[in-house]
């Protein structure tokens, strides 16, 4: 199992999550998809979003285009980027909850949409349409997003992120061993690959 | 030709200090290794260090030590580190000044023995005596960090830094497009490969 931490507005979260399952696919792993809220991590490391930081703003926004060029996927930044995640990451969690194995295809519905169409994350009823085609209600899964316990989960993942040292998004861990960025993934896959160094 | 700009404090820009004059050659390309101050990029973004940011300091101690092991190369942080690179940064740009074709290798120099026998680089004489096996004058170059046309030297690479958008280290330049990261370089290759994209 590899574990694929993200915050869903994180766009470097995006290329990976186009990505993570034919990684883990080709060692023979499972994805275990883990979104949590980055801010929480930026209160205990001082640093800002990449949108918020003079001169890495520019070059992430430059970095991103070339990326998607690359790799021949849509890439277009929603209007108020970044938004943000909580109500996508509280749904995320509902659908968890109903359905353990749709939740990584649920996620990357809305990362695809974020990134494309320009889906507004902030919008319950807007992120649980979404559920719809995995067969899932997007009434329940909107109502989720409101209810205790599920706030509860999202928060969790939240703090169990910062205690176990993630700071950033994409983050990987695999066999306990942290893997932190999307340009990591090559070194993630070499890991698997000879079993660690 | 690659610019490769860096502080001479940063542990990724040792690892990219082993690989980039290969990489270059394997395109056809030269090195302009250009060191910098860190600390004035920081200013403009509001980033503090690795070794002093939470969390960040732990994953980082952690992965410069696997990547060590991965590449079979020596990594043993120097007591007080990271020390401020400012002199071997002027001692750099008086060998460049006296004999452009060695300073690659002075930097070079000055990366292998800060991250195995803990090169003390705040010394101008300790830094200096790295020239000798160039074919310089340790005594000269060590004069060299006082004098005022170096400083202003240094001073400028890290101003142009800033004005060219770099806030990290380390990071390349290949035909005006920025590359950040260690972990970036086979991305600059995947580049230098295609011709861009």
């Amino acid at each position: 199992m590899i574990e694929f931490w993200f915050d869903f507005s994180s766009a470097y979260a995006y290329f990976a999550a186009l990505e993570i399952e034919a990684v883990a696919a080709r060692h023979g792993r499972s994805v275990r998809w883990r979104p949590y809220m980055l801010g929480t991590a930026f209160k205990v490391t001082g640093a800002r979003g990449l949108s918020s930081t003079p001169l890495k703003k520019e070059y992430a926004n430059h970095d991103w285009r070339r990326l998607a060029r690359r790799k021949g996927v849509p890439f277009q930044l929603p209007e108020g980027h970044p938004l943000v995640a909580l109500t996508a990451t509280r749904a995320f969690y509902k659908v968890e909850a109903l359905a353990p194995d749709q939740a990584g295809r649920f996620a990357r519905s809305i990362f695809d949409r974020y990134y494309s169409t320009g889906l507004d994350t902030t919008r319950p009823d807007a992120v649980a349409a979404l559920a719809a085609p995995l067969g899932l209600d997007p009434v329940e899964i909107a109502a989720g997003c409101a209810e205790a316990a599920i706030k509860d989960l999202a928060r969790a993942a939240s703090e169990e992120a910062v205690a176990r040292g993630i700071f950033g998004s994409p983050w990987f861990f695999a066999d306990g061993e942290p893997f932190w960025g999307h340009d990591r993934l090559p070194m993630l896959e070499d890991w698997l690959q000879r079993g660690g160094w």
